[in-house]
C-alpha cells in the first residue's frame, strides 16, 4: 500500500509499505477520508509537539474513516464491508485510568500519528474492532472522519457542563471552535458567543451556531460582562485564554482546548474570587456513540466543514492549506 | 465599647464607639476571641488587598466568637447567653448565587473586615441570628473563633474531593495548610504530604496530621512522582503553585487557596494532558455544622494552634506577630 | 376582590375579600391566568392530598401569572406594571435546605394553595419580589402561568440527567408528561418515548416532541429492551411505574414525578442489579430563568397546551374539565 | 487438585479436578482463604439466587486470597510468590459499561461462583493478572479474602456519599452491615447508627464502629427523627428497608445492599417529598486499592470478623455455620 511518511520536519515521502495485518481483536480498514488536524501541522513543520518528537519516520493523520476489508481472528467476519469511523486510540484496558472510564488518560496509550504509532495518511490502517464505529448509510465517510474533532468538542461539552440554557463563550473560530459551537447548540445552549480576529471565521461561526460573534481586536473581551456559564478556549492564544476568564460567572467553568504555550499566566485571583472550575481536555473517551447520533440526526453538520480534498501524494499541500483562513477543514483521500 | 480601628495603612486607633444595635434578625455578641488572619495583616500593612482598598476607618478581624448578649426583635430571646461562633458574612438571600446554595459568591455580600463593613476587633459585634452558630460547652471560645479558618479548609476539602484513601499534597504549612492537613485526615486521606521551607512549620505539620513533609528548597517538588489525587496550595507563592501541578495524577484536582499575585503562570499543558480540575475557594458556605462537629469530636484540634493572645490595645502586636515563624495563630481577646 | 374559595370537598364559593397587602419585600399582582393542576383537582374532590387536609377555607391555584400593581416598601416601585410569572413558594432563607440551594425542600415552606396558604384563583395575590419573574413582552400571560409546570419538567430533567443524545422514556402523556417531552428535546435528547393508554394523548405527545409513542395496553413495557438512559414516570400509576424500571440501562436514572399511592412495590433487584438511581421531585428550585428562556426562544410551546379558559365563577368547571381526555390544560382567568 | 462442587441444592461433593491453566493474561493462585458469603448459602440451600439457577456442577466461593504459583505467557513471572487478594470478576473490557468505568455492570461479565463460572472453594483458581491484587506482608490472607465484602462496603460508601460528618443509618448487623459501619468511620462519618434485632449482633456493631445501635423490635425506626444523610439497608428485609426511608433527611441517599425479595413496597411519596436518591449496588469496581489501604493502615479490621475456619471437606459446615448468630464470617481454607 501507499503511505505518506514524515521523515523529518517539512519532509514527507510517499512510500510503498506492506498492508498491516490486524491483530486478533483488530480490523483492517481501507482509509477513505482523513481530516487534517493542527497537531499534524505542528509535527510537519516542527518535527515535534509538546513533549513528543519525531525521531523515526511517522505516518500522520488521525481523523479517519473507511471501510473494513479484513478482520482479526477474534472478530466477526460479518463486519467486513462496514463503513466505519476510527477512534484512533489503543489504551491498556488494565490501567487505573482505563478501569475507571478515563481510558484517554491511560499512561500506556498507543495513539495514531504520535511518534511510535503510525496514523492514517495511508491506504490502510488497523484498529481494535470496538473502536471501528459503524456509521449509518446516510453519513458520509468525510463526516465519519470528522467524528474525531467532533469527539473533542463533545469531551469539551461534558467538561464544560453544557446544558439547556447555557451561556457559552468560545475563543477561536477554527475547526474546533466551530464544532464546539455546533455541539453547544445541540446541548441546548442559549447563548453561543464566538470570538475571532478574522471576519471570515466569524462569519463561519455564525453559520454554524454562534448567536453572537466578537472581534477580539475591537471589543475588550474580559470586561464585557458576558456572565457566561462556560468559557472554552479553542485558540491556544495566551491573550484569548486570559481574557476569557473575566467573562465567566461565579461558579462557572473554563475548558482549555486550544494548544498553545506550555505555560500561560492565568488570573488566579479571578479563579479564586469566582470559584471558577478550570480544566483541559486530552482527547476523549466514550464520545463516538453521541458523535454519530448528532451527525446522523443532522444536529451537527460536519460535511459543510470540508473546504479542500487532497490525494495521498498531496499531503503536504493539505497540511499547508491550513494557513489559509478560508480553509476550515482539509481532507486527505488516500484511496480516491 | 472599644474598637481597634484601622485608619490607614499601619495606623490603628483604639476608639470608643457605640455598641451596635442588632437588626430584627440579628444578635449582638460580646466578642471574646478573634483570630488574626493573613488578610487582616495585608490590610494593616498595605491598606489594601486585591481590589479592596481601605478608604474609610475599618475595624479588622473576622475569625470571631463570643457570647450573645442581646437579640433583635425577630429572634428568640432564649438565645441570650449562648456561646457562639460567628460566620462573618451577610449575603443577599435573593441573589442567584444564594438561591443556588453558593451564598459565599453572592455579589451583594457584606463581609466582616472588608472595606465598608466593620469586623470583630471590638468588644461587640452583630450578625444575623442563623450565622451565630451555637457551640458545645466543651469547645473553647478560641476554638470557636478558629472555626472560620477551619471552614476555609472544609471548603477546600469539598472542592478538592478529599475522601477515604486520598493522597493529598499541601504546599505551605501556615495556619491554613495545617488546618487543611487536619481536615484531610478527618476525611480519611491516607497520604498527607506538606511542603514548607521552614523546619519549624514542617514539624508543626507533622504534629497536626501530615504523613510526610518536604523541604521544597532541597527536594524538587514537581518531579517527585507523588501521584496525588489532590494538590492544595496554601502558600500563594508562585513557585509552590507551579511545582505542585506536576505531582497530580491524571484526573486529579488542584485547589488554589493561598493568596498571592493576581496572575501566576500555570502549566496549561499539564492541565490539559492530565485533565486536571483546577479551582480556588472564596470563603465558604454551609461549613459551620461540620466544623463544629470536627472540633467537638476532637478530630480537629484548633486550641493547639493558638500561639499568642493580645488585648484590644495590642492589635498591632497581634498583626505583627505573624512575621515570626514560631507564630501559628494569634488571637485578640477584646474583653479579656 | 373576588376569590374562588374551597370550603370543603366539592364546595367552592366565590367570595368578596380584601385585596392582600404586600409585605415590604413583596409585590401585589393582578392575576390574569392560572393553570389548573392535578393537585387542585385532588383538593377539590377529596378535600385532601397526601398528608395535607383542607380544614379551613382555601383558595386553590398555583400556576399563575399577571401584572404587578403595587409593591412593598422595600421593592423598587419601577416594577409596577411588569408582566410576571409567579414562583409560588416562600421558603425560609435561613433553613439548612435553603442555605444549600434546595429551598424547595425547606421545612418551613409556605406554598400557594396548600392548606394554610391561599393560592391564585383570585383577582390578586402577593409574592416576594424575587419570585415574581419578569417575562418578555412576546411571552403570553398564559404561557407565563404555565412556567410552573414547565419548572416541574426542568427539575425532572436535572434529576434525570437529560443531556444531548439521551434516550428517555416517559410514562403518561398528561400535561407533565407532554412538557417533560418538550424539555427533553430542548436538552438534546435523541429518543423520547412516551407511553399512554389514550390515543389522543399519544397523538399530543407526538406533536410536542415524542419520537415514539407506545400504547402500554398493547405493548409490554418492561420487556421492550428500550435501554433508556432515563425513565420518568408522569402518571403515578403503579403499573406504569413498575414497568418502566425494566427499560432502563445499567446505571440509568428513574425520576418519579406522577403522584399516586403513598407506597408502590418497586423492583428492588432491578435497582440493585443495574445500579439504577431512583429519585423523585418535590416542586423545583432555580428553574424560572431557564423556563423563561425555553419559552421565549420557542423551544418549549406552552400556549398550545391550553385547551380551555374559565372565569373565576367557573373554577369548578375548570377543575372538572380535567376529566375529559381532550383537555390538556385548563386556565382560569380571574380578571377576564 | 481438590474442589468442593455443588451438584444441586444441598449437595456438595469433594472432587479431584485438574489444576486450571492460566490464560496468557492470567495468574494461577493457590487459594488459602475463602470467606463464605450469603449468596453461597443461597445457592447451597436453594440451588438458585435471583435469576441464576444451578443447572451444572458449580464451585462456590468468591471472597478469596492466596499465593500466585504460576502465570500466563503475558504476565511477568516475577509475580510468582506474591500474596494476593482476588477481585473475582472478568468483565469484557470493550463493553459500553466497562469503557465508562462501570465494569461491574458489564453485560458479558464472568464472575466467580455464578452458574457457568467456578469459584474458589478449590485448591487453585485463575484470575486475570490485574485482578490479583498484591497485599502488604502484614495483611493476613484471611483479611485479603475479606477485601471482597469490604469492596461491597466501599462501593456502598461511594453511592451513599459517605463523607466527613455524615450521619448514617445501617439496617442489619451482619457481615456487610458491620463492614459498612467500619467503612463509614473510615470516611469520617460522625454518627453511625446500626439496627438489628439480635443483641449479639448489635454488640458486634458497637465494637466495629457503630456510635449507636437500635433494636428495631422495640424502637420504632421510621419515626425516630434520625435525620440521617444516608440510609444503607444491609438486611434485605422489607420491613427494615421501608422503615429506613423515614429517617433520611431531605436530599439524602438510600442504598439498598441487602438481597431480599425481588420486589418491595417502597414509600414513593417519601422519596418524592424529600427528593431522596435511592440506588443499589451490584458488586463493585475500582475498590481494591482503597480496600487494601484501609486494612493495611488498620482503619478497617477484617481479621476480627472471622469466627470459624473450615477445611475443603467441611464446606457444608461452613455454609451452615451462618445460621448461628454467633457467626460473623466463616472462612474456608482449601490448602490448610
Amino acid at each position: 500500500m501507499r503511505a505518506s511518511v514524515l521523515l523529518e520536519a517539512e519532509t514527507l515521502e510517499l512510500q510503498e509499505r506492506a498492508v498491516p495485518v490486524p491483530d486478533p481483536d483488530q480490523v483492517l480498514i481501507r482509509i477513505e477520508a482523513v481530516g487534517v488536524c493542527g497537531s499534524d501541522v505542528h509535527f510537519f513543520h516542527e518535527g515535534k509537539l509538546g513533549d513528543w518528537e519525531v525521531t523515526e519516520p511517522l505516518v500522520l493523520g488521525h481523523e479517519s474513516a473507511g471501510v473494513i476489508v479484513a478482520v482479526g481472528s477474534a472478530v466477526d467476519p460479518a463486519r467486513i464491508g462496514e463503513r466505519v469511523s476510527i477512534e484512533p486510540q489503543r489504551p491498556d484496558p488494565t490501567s487505573r485510568e482505563s478501569l475507571s472510564g478515563a481510558y484517554n488518560l491511560c499512561p500506556n496509550m498507543e495513539f495514531y500519528a504520535v511518534p511510535g504509532v503510525d496514523g492514517a495518511f495511508a491506504q490502510y490502517a488497523t484498529i481494535q474492532s470496538h473502536f471501528a464505529h459503524r456509521i449509518p448509510d446516510h453519513v458520509s465517510l468525510e463526516a465519519a472522519a470528522l467524528l474525531e474533532p467532533l469527539s473533542v468538542a463533545i469531551a469539551t461539552a461534558r467538561k464544560a457542563g453544557f446544558t439547556a440554557g447555557s451561556r457559552v463563550l468560545i475563543t477561536g473560530a477554527g475547526p474546533i471552535g466551530i464544532v464546539t459551537a455546533q455541539v453547544a447548540r445541540a446541548y441546548g445552549a442559549s447563548e453561543i458567543i464566538v470570538t475571532d480576529v478574522d471576519p471570515q471565521r466569524r462569519a463561519q461561526a455564525e453559520r454554524f451556531g454562534a448567536t453572537r460573534t466578537i472581534d477580539a481586536l475591537t471589543e475588550p473581551v474580559g470586561n464585557l460582562g458576558l456572565d457566561v456559564d462556560a468559557f472554552v478556549d479553542a485558540s491556544g492564544a495566551p491573550a484569548a485564554v486570559r481574557s476569557g476568564f473575566g467573562e465567566v460567572r461565579p461558579g462557572g467553568t473554563v475548558v482549555l482546548v486550544g494548544m498553545g504555550p506550555t505555560e500561560i499566566p492565568l488570573p488566579v485571583s479571578t479563579i479564586q474570587n469566582r470559584e471558577l472550575v478550570v480544566t483541559g481536555i486530552f482527547r476523549y473517551n466514550n464520545t463516538w456513540p453521541l458523535a454519530i447520533e448528532l451527525v446522523a440526526s443532522g444536529r451537527v453538520d460536519l460535511d459543510a466543514l470540508v473546504t479542500g480534498r487532497f490525494g495521498l501524494d498531496r499531503v503536504a499541500d493539505a497540511l499547508n492549506s491550513t494557513r489559509d483562513p478560508q480553509t476550515l477543514k482539509s481532507v486527505v483521500t488516500p484511496n480516491a
